[in-house]
């Protein structure tokens, strides 16, 4: 699920979750499943990666990560992203672009302190795709943290990304193929639409 | 659904075959939307958008575009891609990073000829992602496509898109987050494997 919050009545936003409220309808799984592509300005590679989208706020879309990962350290190089959300349910696609930015430490320590604590004791334990030995080695130190660590205070290491698209693309599937697709890009604090070919 | 063809022997396919395998008898929908992450030299953007996965040939993951469309454009000026498949009925992620190319025109026409004349008048009828005033006249151009072309002859500007990975990350998410993550790299002609953190 998603955090729906602040909602505003832009004319992206409303069909955004219009849509939201369909997928659900439709028993749409892993809803919160949001693709994030970003830039390697280090190796010149495009990387791409689901992560969960925790809430839309007003046109904030945020999600948690560690910030020691590759995708934060690409985020802090080259601060420009392309987020998309694909419901099957419903055969939609969102197609995002934006700027993102790490969000407020105390906008983390508030949302960690609240979480599940098993939650929290991967947050703490995993030092986000480095190697490892083993699987099992993964879970010896999860259990660890969870029996000997603070699990309410958010480490340095950890804490969520905002961004706020400029570009929001629906794309509607048809069955013979001939999606329907709108285009919303800001311009000068304003969203002008137009009608893509498929 | 995917054609899977040729197949080989190499440890990240044979995972690759039977991860499909479980993915389809647990009913999973759109099994071949993929992500596709590309580089814009132009702007500076990441972009990202789902395509149809048409084939796995032995290492060569296929699918088919306008030769005209953005993502065409930008796989010609920056080759690196990330491509990522999410089925999220097995809660598994496939990330994968290559460098992509055209396919033979050879293979385009055989191919073009051997589909659905519907299909065929989308492909032809429809400058990709060019902006046009309403939906309605993507339905009208189709259905002068449909009455008066020749709906077996490829045009030069559609065809397939073929890369073979160079990475290969199989993630399978774990209900309390200790997701398990193993990557595949070729280095010199051999895969290597190792266990990431979540």
């Amino acid at each position: 699920m998603i955090n729906l919050i602040n909602k505003i009545d832009e004319e992206p936003y409303v069909k955004l979750y219009k849509l939201y409220d369909n997928a659900l309808e439709s028993g749409q799984s892993n809803v919160e499943a949001m693709l994030i592509a970003s830039y390697s300005n280090e190796t010149n590679e495009v990387d791409a990666r689901y992560v969960n989208l925790k809430f839309i706020s007003s046109d904030n879309f945020i999600f948690f990560s560690n910030y020691k990962s590759p995708k934060a350290n690409q985020f802090n190089a080259h601060d420009q992203i392309s987020a998309v959300m694909y419901w099957n349910a419903i055969d939609t696609q969102i197609r995002m672009k934006a700027k993102i930015h790490k969000v407020s430490k105390e906008f983390n320590n508030k949302y960690f302190t609240n979480r599940q604590p098993e939650k929290n004791a991967v947050a703490i334990s995993s030092k986000q795709s480095i190697e490892i030995d083993s699987y099992e080695k993964v879970i010896n130190n999860y259990e660890k943290t969870l029996e000997t660590k603070n699990l309410k205070k958010c480490p340095e290491y950890w804490g969520g990304f905002e961004f706020t698209p400029y570009s929001i693309e629906f794309w509607q599937g048809n069955e013979k193929r001939i999606n329907k697709r709108e285009l919303f890009v800001k311009n000068e604090g304003k969203w002008v639409s137009k009608f893509l070919q498929p």
